[in-house]
């Protein structure tokens, strides 16, 4: 725990427990990776992340402005999951149920072609389960031309969010419903790319991803 | 178009149309708030977000340290929709067909309780669409303890990627599948808080948001 990390509004939701924070970060697809840039602006970019053991990764094209301000720089990558709207009495008690994770650290640039094929590996693996054994891998020319950067996971927290509302006592007798409406990222038909060649079945860790998120 | 707000990397997939922006706003439920600490590092906070007119409201307790840091300081807000994963011959053309958007400006604290009002009931219907009639509006001491803060329409880009993978020519003759599985936010039963008190059905507002999502 660090000045950054350290859980300060409802500090009951917070956690610094390792296996949480790995968790959300395995099942969040996207982050918002914020850097600071030359004029000191905060500035914040979706982007696919992968974590491998101890370590976080984002990658690019090689001239990504944001992946370059964070090489060598601190950087603040969350990630968050929506996971319902929370409907209180109240209406200062609306809320979301969430999980997120704050990570804070210096990124840096991976030269080792090795660790950036197998960053890249673990993405893809990541996003659909199965598809690395099927795709062509990187060439040495597409390797260059990306660009990987690496975060420690040492400085993070997660805050969660979860079950029913939570309304002053008087207003439990008001006559409003109050409730949690929960939310989640549903995968549909794979729909094949049109310059797809005849006789090309999709395959089942495709049509999985359908039956997983459900 | 600002400096800031240039689409440098793969430009084809930006925008500076109000109506692209502004219809990725409103459909965002979770965005995430980029500001810098006292020490120039950058600090990324998941909150929700509502439009409204020529501005994008954020709310929070008073005592919320990103908020206060938001306040005539400049700030990132990003939004960002994830509506697909993108599954291409060769791995370095996997991708994620998205729609987000990057607004950067100063935040200002609202001090005028209407406005705060208003703010609050706008966030409230867009999250619920006809949720604001039943509720218990707030009192004058819960709006003193909240913040809400409000970030000018003006500078904001959006970037969009949609479609088919875009594999190099030569792969198309590899026999392995390509497409797009689409991903989209889907809201379940609603859940009835457990202090319900008996005899309070859940309103058609509310169970719409299954079939909205779906």
């Amino acid at each position: 725990m660090t000045e950054r990390t350290k859980l300060r509004r409802k500090p009951g939701r917070g956690s610094h427990d390792r296996e949480v924070i790995e968790a959300i970060l395995d099942q969040a697809l996207v982050s918002h990776l914020g850097v600071v840039d030359g004029d000191g602006s905060p500035v914040v970019t979706p982007t696919l992340h992968v974590r491998v053991g101890e370590h976080v990764y984002l990658h690019g094209s090689a001239a990504n402005r944001t992946l370059r301000a964070a090489c060598d720089s601190e950087v603040c990558l969350t990630a968050t999951l929506l996971d319902g709207l929370v409907l209180a009495r109240a209406a200062m008690h609306h809320s979301a149920n969430y999980r997120s994770v704050m990570l804070f650290g210096a990124g840096a640039q991976v030269e080792d072609a090795g660790e950036k094929r197998r960053a890249l590996e673990a993405l893809v693996e990541k996003l659909v389960p199965g598809r690395w054994a099927d795709v062509r891998e990187p060439s040495e020319k597409e390797l260059r031309a990306t660009s990987v950067v690496r975060i420690p996971l040492a400085e993070a927290s997660a805050k969660i969010r979860s079950g029913p509302p939570v309304d002053d006592e008087p207003d439990h007798q008001l006559p409003v419903w109050a409730g949690v409406v929960g939310l989640r990222l549903l995968a549909g038909e794979p729909e094949p790319d049109p310059h797809l060649a005849p006789g090309i079945e999709c395959p089942a860790y495709v049509t999985a991803l359908g039956r997983a998120s459900s």
